[in-house]
């Protein structure tokens, strides 16, 4: 099976690294690859790490270009998939990286993105309760945030042990924030130093988090979210913590058994032996998730530390498990769950 | 008036941030200097850094060594630092940045560190309420850690607007590990990569932030602790929060009100103008602490962000800082607010 | 065809590297990991990224766990290969990552390592004149050293345009040092911070460069080399420049095209388009060397500049190229030239 | 003595540094501070790390808010100089950080940096023969630039010693490049990643460099220059080499003894004791430069190696220095040789 794809936004991050990994799945072929103010340029100004195509130029995004592709894939700011989508009809599975169709509330969206909600697709974390079968052979997929991504997949197991709030510090590497020309983002501003931002749930992958832990819970989670910046390109370390309910009390055994029974069967979500934790370069460049969990028993409270690259298993490469998903290939086609270290 | 003083422990970077200052101090004559294993070395060999004493050598850490100064720090390994200020008797200020006189409670020492308690000294972080007082004139200091002294600080002036457990995630550089030669330390391991450690309260500075808050609340506060390391030499960045108690509901006003009053006249603490937030390369080599605060409306929880560097302030400014109070100097003599920036 | 391999030193850098490569190899079976100190291990403590090994303990390095495999990988300290490899006797393919059998000079083994030359292999770089051949159906292969391979590749394509003497310096991650803990490689030592080391000739890979360069040269070329260590853990950036012969006396044309012969047909070796230039992270996990030439006409001097990743072409994918050729497998199986970027 | 001083670029790298260092000087009192597109903005949006004018704003770049001080000091880009130089007329000392007036040579100019050459005023490089007498009491100093600083400190003690051509390849920090908002400049770029750029001699300090060594030299000196873009913010590390005359053959004696007469009684250069080589972080934040050198002896050439912080002595530290001259102030006034390390 030979299947076609393209790629719009391929000359930033998540565009990169979704060519990175579809350079080595089995089945594709790279079709078209383009972009906005760089479409004429060779990708290799802007891909340099990626030599099989150091051939290519990049292409206007325009329904033409990216028509007559099996799977296209939309590495775009937000508020630029749904149009796109739409000209493309049924012809092609689109699979957006960008947040135009991760919320499922018309209400959530219009306050946190501004605008008219574009409307939900099927939210393409295949990890979460009851959510890999709405993938499969899905033609339309919302790629998760990459700190949703982490924080849900570190949290959901333990909904029915915990409280109602959740609070999350995830540290982040700066290639989540893409390739912005901003001074804060600069080399020099970020080697040596950490900062927060999005301080005080101003964070858009805020309600996506929620989002995700209410409908696991089937109550309403509410969710501290701080995200902190620290000198690193690649990798999310997120520190989620929550009350243990009465019940649990003490009872580390009932939430390790927990996370063990919801991730044995999961190929990506690494839930750690005793005494080993999670640490970003471990997962780089991979797919996996590396998860550890602990009780503080002084204060009753659960404690989980899991580390993901928001640019593979947080954008590219769980688009990419959601290729294989929706078109009924292996899910684990072309990735990998061995990171890049040291 | 010309102070002598003597440092042990000068070959590690607790002891060369120390020197460093202490150089820049216009009442110091630096007397002095001992290690254990290097002892014989040419300073220069542990503190490239330091050339205006790059003739000097690091002498035997003894009690005859170090008596005759007018202050002795100690930088030493936890549990070596009582008998050596025994030997040393009220002849010299002992100013000890270790952690062997920080904790009031012996149940609490020997419980986190082992062992018998060696008693409790002043405590060195003036800016806590009725702090500065015990320090001046003080012949014995015990230098805070560097986590509670920026997580104490963080969250001292809300303690009244607050419940009664708050949770810390502190993202820190691995200049607080010390010179340590772990496998998880080598640059290698470190650049790239995230991590946390002492997860679950299991942190020996846990009941060290406790004591502070529970001192300054009144009554006891309940503290979820997490570490975690991140790619830089220097610096701390805290992200602090807890629930704000009914009465505070929405009322951030309040809150800034609060921070302002409490630090207005300290000259270490910086309160950020709104929209500002801090970051640790702006303390970097300072003995400021640069901090912000919001609330998060949606859960009516307070977010206090706070940086230090954890070798200044956190440890060695603060040493330097409360020697000028013991003395009865300006208590910004030596010390800046102004960092090493970008 | 399956192939199984055993490698010893497996919980070290390289070791680690070869695992991840082979681990995405189609015909290799992963067979004994061995270790020193770390025997009895879970591999997981030491290789945190090779989650589908997770469960694999590290087991002594000896003879009888390593036979019975047909490709045995050595990542050992110089000085350890020789009696290893003789006890293994034929049964196995016996590919050296150490320095052991690399110098075909006893006089240089003994002057730059000490004792006794344990002979010359196949030297593992096929990329230079004559020497793919050599490695074809070879039973024992010496891989390079990495600032060899880097500097080599960059100089090789030259030698008949430039004059006797070649200057080298090499900036380089801390991957190269292994996990050695010496202070210097600690993670608050490197951070921020460039050094030379090695300085004045004084690196072993000093006589292998000259080797490579004068047997490519058929004369003898003269090396200063100095490495540079930089705050990385990856990768090598090498500056090489050389005075050019009268008759290329400005004479960018022939130097490209000489490069662009050389290099044509390697899958590895990617000489740029003109006005791009190699940085290291767009090699880095991958086996590409990115190269780029120019002449400065002012001084009739060429400079060339080329980017690998020590751990990767720069030791463990070269063993990996080079088990494919003695194997007689395609030479890229199982290898990439798609960096791991940003 | 109160010299009241102005700084034109304050929102810069360069003018940051310049107010870090002159906060922290006896004898200033700081006035205007001016910026382009900056201006009316609080200094500290700019300069978080500059607490003591926190609450400074940002004026326009103008002769009027520039004039009435005693010293204005310009950290412009290129170009911008002289015309506010000659506005501000003699009632000034103007100290230019920026390159208008390194260059002696209005040839040079012209093919370096295009347009005309606006003349050539003393150069901020006490260090070099001859030059410090040129700066006490001037009224205008062209402030060297941060690579032609260490190289050429690096190797005029050696100029007699060795042939006519000199290597020298510098690895340097990304604050060099200033606040420029390119791509490559980005944090997710620059960590983990090695480059050189205006290699071939392209870059616009090598004619600077070839001034300084061929004055010192009295004859002229040919210089192989590339810079190479490491992962750190601050720190340029140079490795320079030269072959050495016969008379000096093996005389590693004779080229100490010359390192050591030219920098015995400067206060800012040290020459290291054999054995210690330079590290870009022991002189961060400082005034000093670190340097060693050796003999090659296979090869009879002479390697120095040399550390300097290129915001520090390499721009904004030669300003203060030079302006202590100007002044007949301590030329150390405000300066420091201590590094902020680890």
């Amino acid at each position: 099976m030979t299947v076609r794809i393209a790629v719009a936004g391929a000359s930033g991050y998540a565009g990169g690294e979704l060519l990175r990994l579809l350079l080595a799945h089995p089945d594709i072929e790279i079709g078209a690859l383009t972009a906005n103010s760089s479409a004429g340029d060779l990708l290799l100004k802007h891909q340099p790490h990626l030599l099989p195509l150091a051939d290519r130029r990049l292409q206007d995004t325009t329904v033409e270009t990216l028509k007559g592709h099996d799977v296209v894939f939309l590495a775009l700011p937000h508020g630029h998939s749904a149009e796109l989508a739409e000209q493309l009809g049924d012809s092609a599975i689109v699979i957006d990286c960008g947040a135009d169709h991760r919320l499922t509330s018309a209400d959530d969206w219009t306050r946190w993105y501004g605008g008219e909600h574009a409307g939900s697709w099927p939210y393409g974390l295949p990890e979460l309760p009851n959510q890999r079968e709405k993938l499969v052979g899905a033609r339309r997929v919302a790629v998760p945030g990459c700190y949703p991504t982490v924080s849900s997949l570190a949290l959901a197991p333990a909904v029915d042990l915990i409280e109602d709030e959740v609070v999350i510090v995830a540290v982040s590497g700066t290639s989540g924030a893409g390739k912005s020309l901003k001074p804060n983002l600069l080399g020099s501003e970020v080697m040596g130093s950490a900062s927060a931002y999005g301080v005080g749930g101003a964070h858009r992958h805020t309600p996506e988090i929620t989002q995700n832990l209410s409908a696991a819970a089937g109550r309403p989670i509410k969710v501290s979210f701080t995200p902190v910046l620290a000198p690193m390109s690649r990798g999310i370390l997120a520190t989620c913590t929550a009350q243990l309910k009465t019940a649990a009390l003490n009872d580390a055994v009932n939430v390790r058994d927990a996370y063990e029974k919801a991730y044995a069967n999961e190929p990506f979500v690494h839930f750690l032996p005793e005494g080993f934790w999670p640490t970003t370069n471990a997962v780089l460049g991979s797919n996996a998730v590396q998860m550890q969990v602990t009780v503080d028993e002084d204060l009753n409270r659960l404690v989980v530390v899991a580390a993901v690259d928001n640019l593979a298993k947080g954008t590219a490469g769980a688009a990419v498990q959601c290729m294989n998903l929706a078109l009924g290939l292996p899910e684990t086609s072309g990735l990998s769950t061995v990171g890049v270290a040291p």
